[in-house]
Formats: structure tokens, sequence, C-alpha cells
């Protein structure tokens, strides 16, 4: 588990995958076949140009209301609504200065604000979406990372959430491109030789919390190499890791 | 993050913290300053004797009809009630041989099965139960190997938990010896002078999560060694990533 260290502030345009070859060079090291690089999904969605000037949004009535009940920008709820499938809760604590918006984006995930961030735009009155198909972006960094070292890599990008239930935030897995979202064990068996029924761990996201421990929270060091990950490539979908209502025992 | 090799089976009774050392040793490893242990609770559960001989589980009548209801041994029932404070939802699905049920364990952590476990117990007819103070368990290993490294260390007791909306299973912290619940950056600032009001990262569920990927699910990997990690020693419990009923905007 390492950064990827000197990956410099991205702007719309830039070649992200160019500059993670770059920092890798810097880095001395090269890509070894079964490597997985971690994304925080900022640097991918400012790549990607999925900046909103909020200067350029006209908020609805529903985001004119939402924004008045929980003193936020109507503007950024307009961007968040638009983001989202469905608001699960908004909320406004006392002593609170804004409130949130727990909402479920557009690709399922339920999450503050529809993932919509403002910390790190660079400028003030602009906030950054996900990417718009992040499974697409890590593919497509995977492709050119591939292509250009010669070697089979796996790509997360992450995003930081947090959690029902439990405090603090984690870094989860938004996009995917051949990491397995979790390995099935059904049928393996443990030390005992009892089958394991039901322990699937959820891969992708056990390597992006694990890159919490090293990407600062500043926002400069948005890239961690992990190597020696036990692996094997597949076609899942950082969608693969939303539970479906109907299955979800914690509700 | 490197795995502490040829962890043997444990029983009640086995001193713990000695076999780590053991492993160290083995593993031509010397614990250094600000290294962390995060070590699976069955090997912590074990070692304390907390496993329960089924045969010597009376039911009573709640359990009986809980476990008429999932389709489960009410005797198992019985202890996973015994280490509640509240069942939240008990459920058995179409297909399921056995149901689940969603419990507040008495510790706070929201669960299946109030973390009574029946994988890897050895006997057939047992279960195993968190340590009845996980963070005190954690002080103690903590103690003991700062005692023998003369070095100072942090200790991360886990276990394996599912989660609302995420699929899959991550581990998470039960129990923490001086690594902090969470890292407060309000007040910091991210890469471009914003103040970061919000983002508390979970450090101690990070450092849980990533110890999943390289604890070998059949259980004979159940410690793994975190260097070069940046944190500072506080006195955190990890009651603390427990989320307050009226704080938890996600429910």
């Amino acid at each position: 588990m390492q950064v990827l260290p000197g990956i410099p502030d991205i702007a719309p345009g830039d070649d992200l995958a160019a500059l993670l070859l770059e920092s890798i060079e810097r880095a001395a090291l090269s890509l070894q076949d079964g490597d997985i690089l971690v994304i925080a999904h900022k640097v991918v969605s400012k790549a990607e140009g999925r900046i909103t000037r909020l200067a350029d949004v006209v908020p609805g009535e529903k985001a004119r209301q939402l924004g008045l009940e929980l003193n936020k920008d109507p503007r950024k709820v307009e961007v968040i609504l638009g983001e989202s499938s469905r608001v699960v809760r908004a909320i406004k604590r006392p002593g609170q200065l804004e409130g949130t918006l727990i909402a479920e984006h557009r690709l399922g995930f339920i999450c503050a604000n529809a993932a919509v961030d403002e910390s790190n735009v660079g400028a003030e009155e602009t906030v950054i979406l996900l990417p718009e198909d992040p499974d697409r972006s890590a593919r497509e960094i995977c492709a050119l990372l591939e292509r250009a070292s010669g070697v089979r890599l796996g790509v997360v990008i992450t995003d930081t959430f947090g959690r029902p239930w439990r405090m603090g935030l984690v870094n989860v897995a938004v996009g995917l491109a051949k990491v397995p979202s979790q390995i099935d064990l059904v049928g393996e068996r443990d030390a005992f030789g009892r089958e394991l029924s039901v322990t699937v761990p959820a891969l992708a996201d056990e390597l992006a919390a694990a890159s919490g421990l090293l990407m600062s929270k500043d926002g400069k060091t948005p890239a961690i190499l992990f190597r020696g990950i036990d692996w094997t490539p597949d076609n899942s979908s950082a969608r693969d890791l939303v539970r479906p209502q109907q299955e979800d025992l914690f509700r």
C-alpha cells in the first residue's frame, strides 16, 4: 500500500492516466501484474469536468424550499436533486449551520448530498459531482494504464461516505475496473472444515477503506497503489455494492 | 501491512500476547514505535474462554419463539438475546435455511446475531461471543506487547459486520487500545485553504477494513501488523464508533 506522490491539482481535460504514470515513474515504481490503483473520485471528476459553477444554476421550487428548510444554498440543493433519484431524509440539527440531504444517488448509492462536494474545488462557488459513470471512468483509466505498462491491473474509484449506526467517515468504492466488488466464499471451508456459507467480503470497499489510511484529507494524495492483494479480475460494477432495498435486513 | 504468520488455533487460557510475540519473532520482525496490531476478535474471545457450549444453554420462552420463527436453534437464540440489549429485526427470507436476528449488542454495536458466531469454533455445538469488554482486551494485549518490546503500540480488535445499504461484509473495530476511533480534522484546511468542517475519518474502522484484505477467511491469519500509519495515541473506545441514535441521519 503506497501513496503515488506528486499528483498535481487536476483541471478539466487533464490526462489523469498520464499523470498517474508520471507519478509512478517519479516514485521509481513500475506497475506489476495484479496491482490495484485506488483513486479518489475528486481527481477523476475534475479531469472529466464534472464541476458545476453555482452561478450557472437556477434552483427550482423544490430546491428553493429545501434550501430554506436546511439553510442551504438552493443552487447547491438543485445540483444535489439533479444527482438524486430520491431524497431519503432532509435534516438540519439545532446549532448546525447548514443541513444535509441524505439522498439516493442516481447510481444507487445512499449518501450525504448525493455525493456533491464543495471541498477542494479551488474556486469558491463551484461543486464537484461524481463522474457520470464511475465504472466507465475506472475502466478507461485501467485500460490506459494497462496499455502503457503491459501488465494486468485493477482500478477502484472512491468517495468518502458517512454510515448508518457508526460514527466517522470511510472511503467506499463508487467505480470499479476488474476489481471484484465482493469475494464469494460460499462453498469454501474455514479452518475447521465447516462450510462458509455467508462470508462475502466486500473486497472493493476494503480497498477503498484502506486507501483512506494514506489519502491525506487535504486532497494531495488522491491515488494509492496496492500490491500483493489476492484477487481475480471480474466484471463487477460498483453498483453491485448497492444492497437492493428488499434484501436490506438492516433497514 | 503484514500478516503475522503461524498463529496456532487458540484455546481458552492461551497467552495470546505471547503467541503474537512468537509470531513476530518468527517473521523476523521487531515491533517499532507506532506499530498497530489489528486482531480478529475470535482469537481474543477464544483465549478468554468466551465460548458457550450449546448443550449447556436452556432457551427461555422468547428464544424458543424466535427459534421457531427463524428456524434457528433456540439455544443459539438464547445466547444471542443474552448478548443483546435490543432486537432490531428478526427475519427469515423465503429459501433461507436459518433466519437472522439483527440486534443491538450490549456494547451498542448493531449487527447480525449480536456478533455471536459459529464458524471456526472447532467443536460443532459451540458458539463464540465477543470478548466481555473488547477495549479492555485490546488494552491488556497492548500493555503486554509494549512491555515486551519497549515501544509504543496500538491494538484494534475487529469483527466482521454486514452493513445497511451496501452489500458484502467488512471488518470493523470492536475494541481499541490507544488507536483513535476517529481523526477529528475540524479546523484543518484542505488543499485550497478551505476549512474542513465535517471530515472525520473513522481511523479504527479504516484499519479494521484494511485488515480484511490480509485476514484469510479460513481464520488462519487473525493478526495483521500496520506500520507507517500517521496516528497519535488517545483514549478512544470502540464504543465511540457507535452513532447515537438521535444523531443518526441515515436511519
